[in-house]
């Protein structure tokens, strides 16, 4: 009979090994994204196939199992936030679930959203619903049927889908928060869109070379802690941060030599999630003890940096005169601030991915709504175009052209992804409570800043909140390191203070 | 009990999914070579462990000998260079090795192969050959050993590690067409370096944009047959080709702002081996029917379009005048003729990998008749530097003023690579002895090339080897396409027809 220690040393190589394949995968389609050519699609999706074919055979193995159980009932388990408490409990509830779902569903659900993806594209490019629709409901009887089984707790079928993205938050604590932020929100964005006030925008869309715009980039990149000896930058359709190893982080950006902002905010939000990667514990990757709390809890790193820091006049008393200076012919008569005020222009739009810092979490509530409604059945997807286009009426105080400009516009329920959406919104929130309590820890931080030293802010992060792993919920590591529950009042106080002034409100 | 086409149709299936596994491997690789960030060198290391543990696994899974035997009895087998013949020829041949050789072992020369590698890069840098002798010396004991557990056929142990690279090849039959080829090599080379019409280098080595480089070497991969949606062209240090997928051939290369030639030889030479990998039949890919035939082979395909193809007239006809429209600044003054003569100037030199196309195969003939000596004792290591010096200067007429360029330069055999290096000699042999053949065939093709028309030559090869797969081994295949065995006479004309008019010999 093996020893609970020696058991939980069994697991943490067998599950290390299972880290190790998965991050083989994660190369294979980092090039995929990257690199792959043409033609080599094909070969690259049986490829992918076939590890993620051996991974969830190791993840079911039974000998998991065993070893939990010998682990569960002893110490090793009985100090909560331990490292092998969060190991054990994670492990645990991952090889539950990988058990509860028979490979058969799996198999189906893949095949569903891979033929319903292509369905998606060809349906937004067309900007015809009903291509998609008879997908879309298959998808999410699907995943409602995967909810079914996972169901624990008498957890609602969202709250057990929130669960793969947010373990710890549940859809009553969000609609909460979301709706009293919504309610605040709304009145701000007013008072911003009908500022006399409005930003010449002509500054940003001038000739950029996209060389130079790579040069700026990566500096401000490696000055605010990316790593690019354990990290690099690619060019992508759709920009993402991956990580590939314990010392290997990639981000990636698209460019757009007419657009100063776009790659450049790009590349700091892939900074930022890169930065918690790369200050995880790396001792402990591969287990849950070194991984990210929560999707909520990585977005609000990238935000933080991206939105926070890197759209605020600290950091642009740092990097500007650089900008100028690359830039001269665009900028040497552009002041500071007229730029930092076209970098932060508000305005109420159809699009998420191209919405500013302030609308974007209103596109989330009406995602986050919408996806409970159809999820429960509440909502026949067939009514989706009509439902939403009248909601987003009532946020947006805009009418929806067409679908693509709608209900069809994320990839997200394309790929059975309910319950994702929320962690946007999310990120926006921790981000701003996180940062008003290092604030009053470091009342004179911007002077840091302005001389491009981002060193106080990076070590509080890395150590109140990369360095902690899975050690935690996301609701209890915000209640951990800011002494109260998630609160809506930090993002509203947040925005209020740097928009204001640059709209003369 | 399973028929003989159940058991084939199992092993087809197994093997194939095995590639699969090991063309995710050749991602890893690639990547390594390529993007890799510095830090990332030791996960890397782990996750290829893994991939080639689990490959090694499926490849001495007992159920293949299983299947094999009810195949070998069975008419799939009966018919030589079918198809089915031919698969189930190699998966024994593979399989026996596979099984003979003990994990034990595999772990020890995959230790000491990375060890050694690293002590061989030190010794190298200092030129200290002690540094490198004692891994040398446990590197030949292993491979011996290596050797030993795989003889058949009474074949002696050089000749068993030769069958990995080049099957159905003997030490005896290449020694005997090696010391043809070098007692009339040896006359060619004194003709040409002792010749007073010698070429002006000065032309390639002005400043040429590597970004003109790269699109004029893209453009003429292209036009040769690189078929760039099934491929790609990277920077790398050490440039390489490699097959990632039945549609994914990548080729590299180094790049040098004061060298014409150097980046684009290297990419001609790597577009041979692309064009091979990507012509081979992709419907049998996954299994020795789909692939290529020995190292050999593989060599010939790039030489020939390297040497025999792009250092010669007729490719220059057709690209000279872009290349002077490209950098008009340092050629729109320098004729063809001078062009040519600098791309095929002919130096005795230290290094192979700088080594021309004529005392190249020098360098190898000299490795190959010390790589015997070593692995069978009759070398002792620690005498390698004296004989190596001694055997250098009787071909060369040169002294060896350190080790690093004399018996250190090379990698191989810190890989433990004994019998690897004819590969590159018998490829400038194959090279010409086909293209002899296809030139009494295609009399006029120099036309062509004159119009940038390759697709005869490509056909050709297409259809007598690339198509082919693995079906016959390398003297079959030579026999088979020229109606003669391997002769060295080819090369010996087909070097003499070029050089002898460029140096007015």
């Amino acid at each position: 009979m093996p020893t609970p220690e020696e058991s939980y040393e069994k697991l943490l190589e067998f599950q290390r090994t299972t880290s190790v394949l998965n991050s083989c995968t994660s190369v294979l389609r980092w090039d995929r994204e990257t690199y792959l050519p043409l033609s080599g699609a094909s070969h690259r999706a049986e490829q992918l196939a076939l590890l993620s074919g051996i991974s969830h055979e190791r993840s079911t193995n039974q000998r998991i199992d065993e070893w939990l159980s010998e682990c569960e009932s002893s110490k090793l388990f009985s100090e909560p936030h331990s490292v092998s408490n969060t190991n054990i409990r994670e492990w645990r509830k991952n090889y539950d679930k990988n058990v509860k779902i028979p490979g058969k569903l799996v198999e189906e659900i893949t095949h569903t959203i891979s033929m319903g993806h292509k369905s998606w594209i060809e349906s937004r490019n067309k900007s015809d619903y009903s291509i998609f629709l008879p997908w879309l409901t298959k998808i999410i009887a699907l995943k409602r049927h995967y909810a079914e089984l996972l169901v624990t707790d008498n957890k609602s079928i969202y709250d057990t889908l929130l669960d793969d993205y947010e373990p710890g938050e549940s859809a009553e604590n969000i609609s909460q928060v979301f709706s009293q932020l919504r309610d605040e929100l709304m009145p701000v964005i007013d008072k911003i869109v009908t500022s006399a006030h409005q930003p010449n925008l002509d500054i940003l869309h001038k000739n950029y070379s996209i060389e130079k715009q790579k040069l700026f980039g990566e500096d401000a990149a490696k000055t605010i802690g990316f790593n690019f000896d354990a990290g690099r930058l690619d060019t992508v359709v759709h920009p993402f941060c991956t990580g590939l190893g314990p010392h290997d982080t990639r981000i990636t950006t698209r460019w757009d030599s007419n657009n100063i902002a776009s790659a450049f905010f790009g590349i700091m939000h892939e900074t930022g999630h890169a930065i918690y990667d790369q200050n995880l514990p790396s001792g402990h990757w591969g287990s849950p003890a070194g991984s990210s709390v929560s999707l909520g809890i990585h977005e609000s790193q990238s935000r933080l940096w991206e939105n926070i820091i890197a759209r605020d006049k600290p950091f642009w008393n740092c990097f500007y005169p650089k900008l100028q200076r690359i830039f001269s012919k665009n900028l040497s008569n552009i002041p500071l601030e007229d730029f930092l005020h076209a970098i932060n222009y508000v305005k109420r739009s159809h699009i998420r991915v191209e919405a500013d810092e302030i609308t974007y979490t209103l596109h989330i509530i009406l995602r986050f709504e919408i996806e409970q409604l159809l999820i429960t059945g509440k909502l026949n997807p067939i009514d989706l175009p009509e439902f939403w286009n009248k909601r987003f009426k009532e946020l947006f105080d805009l009418d929806v052209p067409d679908d693509a400009n709608g209900c069809l516009q994320d990839v997200h329920w394309s790929y059975g992804s309910f319950g994702y959406f929320p962690a946007y919104a999310l990120g926006n929130l921790y981000a701003a409570q996180f940062y008003d309590n290092f604030k009053k820890k470091h009342p004179d931080v911007d002077d840091e800043y302005n001389n491009g030293n981002f060193m106080p802010l990076l070590n509080w992060l890395i150590e109140n909140i990369h360095s902690k792993g899975m050690c935690c919920t996301a609701p209890e590591l915000i209640k951990h390191v800011t002494d109260e529950p998630l609160n809506h009042l930090y993002l509203i106080k947040s925005l209020k203070n740097k928009f204001y002034p640059l709209y003369n409100i």
